[in-house]
């Protein structure tokens, strides 16, 4: 079965250039198909704040509304999109920036108001495997930004954690796909002050237990839940941790099933 | 020889979304390989006042600056270009959004910043015909921004009206071309109070003499002087006004060699 190298990165790396400089000369040498899926970083909510916009979350999950989502479609599908697309045709790859209408991609629909509402808020409800094949049979990658549809004309915006499980787990019919979530960690750690509690692996039954004893910390939850549930789809292998270390085999921590 | 329409929309239509609906209820119905290009709008130019940016102009050709660039990049690759696409999809359109840098579809180079500085205004150097021609052959429709890049990871601004016409002419060499220009008049007027007075067609002589005796206005020449550039290309049928005229054959205007 062919491979297939999917990486997500976040704000950590989009809102630093010489980061995103560096992710993206490792990014491009990683051989075969290679999709890039991409947050939007700190820019979005930046550039809310100095239009005075306000933003609101509710258990780390943005509340959009209808000015939020023209600032984050602005901001995600927008300068992010196009600013890395530019970058990796720089480096010989013929990138091809994606929000979920494009080619309709990614078809969602707006999460029910109830019991809690966070407008324009995108579920995932297909992802079209068929056009991103044909493009990835092309030696076009992908670079797919957070904004999606709901098929109607509206624009919907996603969390890009779940694009990149829902994305990798889609083509696992397909692919034999490797995910990778950048993070500014080495990976998973015991204790974040301590750089020899990386842990090299993860099980979904030590995921749950670190959880509950609150030892993974909230903003990794996303990320963590996201990626066990591509590895339980099978045919994925889902890592996490410094992308460096993912291609030249460091350490970082591989989620378990 | 295979047909190809391209139509190319500005700010009278982008900026009213009743307007922009019958725009692509009309573009829909053109059946074929079909291309949209757009503009800003005022959206744009909204966005740099509230973000307290100046909006400079010279002879009609906004002045880009870093900022303003990041700016356009997010209004115009960003929430417009996407609102199209979504609105696309919900009409059955396989629309594919793109900006210069994806797929490298549209290669400039920065205008020099002699005599006059425009900072980063993209010159075109090379439309990817065959990136074009390969979407068009899978039944994609292409709706492409003004954002073009250099190559070497610069993005950069390009009117639109001249993008419209460098594809025109690059496609023209493996398509039948229409090119048609959308227009908040029914076509070029001799007097813009007179319905009357609309030309049925007008010469490169005529628009000489006319652009020189003053009766052209001069928001009018960046559209005409593009127009007349593709037709003269060869191959390529030119006509300014509205969408729906162009479609059912009601008065607009014809450029003739």
């Amino acid at each position: 079965m062919k491979q297939c190298t999917l990486v997500k990165i976040g704000g950590q790396v989009i809102d630093n250039s010489d980061k995103l400089k560096t992710c993206l000369d490792a990014f491009s040498s990683i051989p075969g198909k290679k999709i890039l899926i991409h947050g939007g970083g700190k820019s979005g909510s930046d550039m809310l704040k100095k239009l005075g916009i306000e933003v609101k979350y509710i258990d780390g999950r943005r509340i959009t509304n209808k000015k939020t989502l023209e600032v984050v479609t602005q901001v995600y599908a927008g300068s992010v999109n196009k600013k890395i697309v530019a970058q990796l045709q720089a480096r010989n790859i013929s990138a091809l920036g994606l929000s979920g209408c494009d080619l309709n991609i990614i078809q969602a629909e707006k999460r029910p108001s109830l019991p809690m509402d966070y407008g324009y808020a995108g579920d995932i409800k297909k992802v079209h495997t068929d056009k991103l094949e044909w493009l990835l049979s092309h030696q076009v990658c992908p670079v797919i930004n957070p904004i999606t549809h709901n098929g109607e004309g509206q624009l919907l915006n996603t969390n890009a954690d779940t694009i990149a499980a829902e994305v990798a787990i889609s083509l696992s019919s397909i692919f034999s796909i490797n995910l990778h979530y950048c993070f500014e960690m080495p990976g998973v750690m015991m204790d974040i002050n301590n750089p020899h509690s990386l842990l090299n692996q993860l099980t979904q039954n030590q995921y749950t237990e670190y959880q509950e004893s609150g030892i993974i910390a909230a903003g990794m939850i996303p990320k963590l839940s996201n990626g066990f549930r591509a590895v339980s789809a099978g045919n994925t292998h889902v890592t996490i941790g410094s992308l460096n270390h993912f291609i030249s085999g460091d350490p970082h921590t591989i989620l378990r099933p």
